[in-house]
Parts: C-alpha cells; sequence; structure tokens
C-alpha cells in the first residue's frame, strides 16, 4: 500500500521545456510538481536517492528541427540511449537508485534499495522486475550509480567487445577525466597497454597523478595534432572516442594497422547538427581498420563478470573511481549543461534525497 | 640447372610507364623483354600459366602527384594489397600458376606445377618456401586462379570475419557478377540470407539467373536509392562493399541496427584522387554498427576450411563460378583496364603459356 503523500514530501519532476540550437540552457528545463504514482499490481514506489546524469541525454532532447520522437513517456531502460528525440514537455529518462516506499510485487518491500530507469522525477513507480534490490552493506549505495554502475561498464563493454587492447599497444582515450573516460583508461592500462588521455585543464594531472594514465593531452593547450604526434609515437591502436568532431578525426589519422575506433559518444558534436560525414574509408581498408559503435544495453551478459572483476580491481587499488555529486534534483540541468561543457572530474550523480545509509552529508 | 633460354622463348614482362590521373590506358604500360633469370640455392624457375587479374593492382601504380612507393621489386605475395605506389618502370605484381623449368629447391623438379606471387612477367624465380606445388589431377590448373584462388577466397574471408550474415538478414552486395561479389553472394545465400546484387545491364540476369542471387539492381538504370528501398525492403544487414563511392553511401544510409559494413574493395574510386572523407559515424553509435576493412593475407589460416567447403559447394551444385579468359600477357593492361570498367564476368585471368594438363585450348 502507498503511504499517504503528505507523509512523502514534494514529488519535484524536470521537463524538457525548450528544443536548444546548441547547448542547453536552464530555460530548457522545468520544474514541475506531480502527484505521487500509486504502484498497481507488480510495480513498486521508490525515492529516488541518486541520479546518474549522461552526457547521451543531450541526444534525446528535441531539436529545433527534428520531429518529436515517437517514444514519449513508453521508454524502457534499453531505449535511453538509442531511441530518438522526446517531445517538448516530456521528462527525460535516467539511471535512479532509491528506496521503496509502497510495493505490490512480492520480492520488495518497503525499506528495500532498488536500483533501476526511470524519469526525472523524486517518486517512481516501476514493474518489479525492471528492478534490482541492492545491498547496501555490500557497496555503498553512491557506487551503484558510479564505479558499479552505467558509466564504468560502458568503458569495460566497449573495450571487451571492441578495443580489445593487447600488451604494449597504444591506447587513447578523450574525455579521460569523465566516468566513462577514467574507466577506460584504467581498464586499458590493466591489459598493459599505453594509455594516453585527452582532457581539458587541470583535469589532466587528475588523469595522469590520480588515475596513472601514461600521459595526458590537454585539449585546450595548442593543436592537438602535434601533441598526438608527440605523446603516440608509434601511433594509436586504440581510439575510445567519447567526443567525435576534431579529435576523432586526429586520432582516426593516426591509428596503425589493424587499429580500432570504439565509437563510445561523441559529446562535442551533441550541441550541433549532425554532420553528414566522418573519416574517409580508404584507410579503413588499406590499414584494416574497425570502426565499431555500441550501446551498453547490448552487453548486459558481461555485466556479471564486469562487477567482479571491477570489485577486484578497486580492491587491488588498480582502479581509482570518482564522482561528482550535484544536489538536488532542481539542480539535474545545470549538471547535465556543466557535464556537456566537461566541467565534471568523474560521474555526476545528482543526490535527489538524503541517502539513509550514510553515516554523515 | 636452368636450361639454355633459347629453348623457352623471350620472357616479355610488363612494366609502367605512366602514371595516370584517372583511368589507366594502354600507354601506361609498357612491354619490355628480359633475360630469362637464373634461380640462386633454394629458388625455382618456372613459366607462368595464369596470372590473376585484380582491381587492386590500380592502387598500385604510380599518380601524378603521389610520390614513388619505397618498396619497388622488394615486395612479398602479401604486401601487394597493403603497400604503396611503385615507382614508373616497375612491374605490378600477381598470382601466377605455373610450371617448374629448373629448380634448386629440394622439394620441386621440372614439370612440377606451382602457385605464388611475382610479376607480370612470363618467367621468375622464387624462393621454394613461397611457392605451393599443386596437383592438376586434383584440381584444374586453372581453378587455382579461379574458384581455388584468392578473389573468392577474400569473400568468404570477408564473411567469415566481419559479414558473418544469419539466415533472414538482408546481404547487398556491389560488383555482384565479379570474382569475388559472385562468391560473395553465393556464400551469403548458402548461409540464409536474402541476397541483392548490384551489377551493370546484362551481368544482372546472370547473377539472378545463373548464381541464384534474390535480385540484382542494375546500377546503369536509374537511381540507386529507391532501388534498394525497393529491393531491400527490411533494410540491410550486411553491406559487401567491393566498390566505394555513392553506392556505399547509399547502402550504408540503409544499414539496420547491427549491421556490417565489410570495406573489401572501393573499385570505383581507384580512378580518381582519395577522397577525404566517409559515412558519418553519429549513425554508426546510434546503430551500433561496425565498419571494418580487411586484407586477405590477414586471414590465411582459414584457407584450409575454406578450400574444403569451397570444393564441397562446388561439388553440391551450391556455388558457380565463372571466369574471363584473355590470351598472352601483352594484353594484361587491357584485361585490367577492362576489369576495371567492369567489363568481366567472373575471375579476370591472363593465359600467359599454354596449359599443358587441357586436353582443348
Amino acid at each position: 500500500m502507498a503511504p499517504a503523500s503528505n507523509q512523502l514530501g514534494p514529488n519535484i519532476g524536470v521537463r524538457v521545456a525548450g528544443a536548444p540550437a546548441g547547448s542547453p540552457t536552464p530555460s530548457d528545463f522545468e520544474l514541475t510538481e506531480l502527484p505521487i504514482p500509486e504502484p498497481a499490481d507488480g510495480e513498486v514506489l521508490f525515492r529516488s536517492i541518486y541520479m546518474g546524469i549522461e552526457p547521451s541525454m543531450r541526444r534525446r532532447m528535441p531539436s529545433p528541427v527534428g520531429a518529436p520522437g515517437p517514444l514519449g513517456g513508453q521508454m524502457q531502460v534499453g531505449d535511453l540511449m538509442t531511441a530518438g528525440q522526446i517531445p517538448l514537455g516530456d521528462p527525460l529518462f535516467a539511471g535512479h537508485v532509491g528506496e521503496v516506499i509502497a510495493s505490490r510485487h512480492p520480492d520488495f518491500a518497503p525499506g528495500d534499495f532498488v536500483k533501476g530507469g526511470s524519469e526525472w522525477q523524486v517518486y517512481h513507480v516501476a514493474p518489479g522486475r525492471l528492478l534490482r534490490k541492492l545491498n547496501p552493506k555490500a557497496a555503498p549505495l553512491r557506487h551503484e550509480m558510479g564505479v558499479l554502475g552505467q558509466s564504468p561498464f560502458v568503458a569495460y563493454c566497449g573495450l571487451e567487445r571492441i578495443g580489445q587492447p593487447k600488451s604494449g599497444e597504444t591506447v587513447v582515450v578523450s574525455a579521460a577525466a569523465g566516468a566513462v573516460g577514467s574507466a577506460a583508461g584504467q581498464i586499458a592500462k590493466i591489459a598493459g597497454a599505453r594509455v594516453v588521455g585527452i582532457a581539458s585543464g587541470d583535469k589532466c594531472r587528475h588523469v595522469v597523478e590520480e588515475l596513472g594514465f601514461d600521459a595526458c593531452i590537454d585539449r585546450t593547450v595548442g593543436p592537438i595534432v602535434p601533441a598526438l604526434d608527440r605523446e603516440c609515437p608509434n601511433g594509436i591502436d586504440v581510439y575510445f572516442d567519447n567526443v567525435g568532431g576534431e579529435i576523432q578525426r586526429a586520432c582516426f589519422d593516426r591509428l596503425n594497422d589493424f587499429g580500432r575506433l570504439v565509437v563510445c559518444g561523441m559529446v562535442s558534436e551533441y550541441n550541433a547538427p549532425e554532420s553528414d560525414h566522418g573519416p574517409p574509408l580508404r584507410p579503413v581498408l588499406r590499414k584494416r581498420l574497425r570502426i565499431e559503435g555500441f550501446v551498453v544495453w547490448d552487453h548486459l551478459d558481461l555485466y556479471p563478470e564486469y562487477r567482479r572483476r571491477m570489485k577486484a580491481w578497486m580492491r587491488e587499488g588498480r582502479l581509482k573511481y570518482r564522482d561528482h555529486l550535484v544536489d538536488g534534483l532542481e539542480n539535474a540541468p545545470g549538471a547535465l549543461i556543466g557535464l556537456l561543457r566537461g566541467e565534471n572530474v568523474g560521474k555526476m550523480i545528482v543526490r535527489v534525497s538524503d541517502d539513509p545509509t550514510c553515516l554523515t552529508r
């Protein structure tokens, strides 16, 4: 049974209110107060504690020229990165960690902690079968959005299924201080590769000194091409692309024979109209290159081994992870805007409500 | 010991005499007479009987603006498709089937038949370790250049390692009447796919009626886009690209989720300066596409299984194969020019000298 809504506080939601041509601004989002939903049979009501922010959310915002996407509120988790644009007035979708308030599913009870995908708001109902029950004693809830969450798993899938770095190879990772990039580079290091990051400003120091990359190119200082030539004297074997654009092309041009371009994200292009062309394919033939895009939802079969290995790497001190916490759902638009500008180090997480398992805030 | 050269007839060779900007013409080649080479220790002297012509040879010809390639006459077989341009005055390289005239290698004796890579000329010396001895009773020598030769094996490798067509998928093959394309389409049919060829004029009929493709688009009649939409109502899962250019782009745009673009050849572009861009990568991410180039020499581990399966498919009547014979090494330039124009049906082969195992010419 759902308790009375006056015990729970308001159900704030964020809706998309603008169709930005370039970078989104706060006015492209709108706060709204919604009734607290009632769980139907088989469903669970939960309050979000943490909500993860992904660059790919930008791709789902309506564009001034694009037609509204067909999916609206019908999306499932798997649609997050693959679906089309949402219509104005709809919410974005995100991964949440939350606490169960009421349950009409036999596997869940009030006070349980769960992980699942839902809209940008505080209270959610979801079918129990789409939720994963969490044990907060096994790992901090916050880790479920961070190091055990989607972003480093994205890195793992891209390297396991496409990049396949080998000992002695050179791997370049863009957005190297970000949630995906920081994990990608460290996993490639564990595989024995020379790893060169690309990041901006101060974050380069973090990438080299804390994360242990062999080098990090500051993309805000000088042109990228001579910097790549300097840091990758033997060419590039794997380029793990999080950004697209000019950096993608510079890395593509430096791929060695049998090089792999892992198309994970193209965040530098999400604020722009979609380009009609990419790198040429004659070098793909001559150098036997592989260019491949992937979406994490297609590789969930890797999740158990990922979780096991990631925990071991953390324990052995071989993998370090940070997150970037922003408080309050009302600050989620600013978190996405900041993420697209590269203001974060590590996973961008919105703390939607207090984490009852944390001793200190 | 090498016999006296006067018993053997002249050693004609073809050298590259021009650096064509577009299509090569006969004046870009030069006939020359060379001394018959003497085998050194471990080497074999053989006379070519059949020489295979490949579109990729065009890529090795010098271009008016390009610098001469560094490899000259030092190439090995494996360099054929991967090396840079050759300098003016050098020969092109090709696969040959020939008869041993003299041997200083213990595994070969005069009268043996061999297969190996060498220059465009009649007499060759090659290290015995780079030659394969043939049994003309097991398969006609001509088949060694054709159905058991490089081109259908290229098709096999591209499908086995990259395209991986599944039952019910739609596979599009360009240059479908050519040596590679005709095999690629038939192998995809054996895998249970719907196979749509692209060819020109009368060859379309051959592709459907003799080779058994489900449909064949005549690229000389009307625009390609509506024809693809008509013949591929469920989109394209695998595009086996032999031609590049506009057809490549039209097929790329129609790839389904998880589609594969097998970059095997880009013959429509070999007569033009190299394009600086290709298809866009945002769809690669969104649709999780794979674009991959390959060169057959990297997949020689597949050759024994290929040979076994190909022979079985031929025996069962599931794979049909034609070749296009041109007589005389002096006509090899015309054969390459014709191949680049798409004048052949099946493998283009130059008969350099009489095949002593053939009862009739």
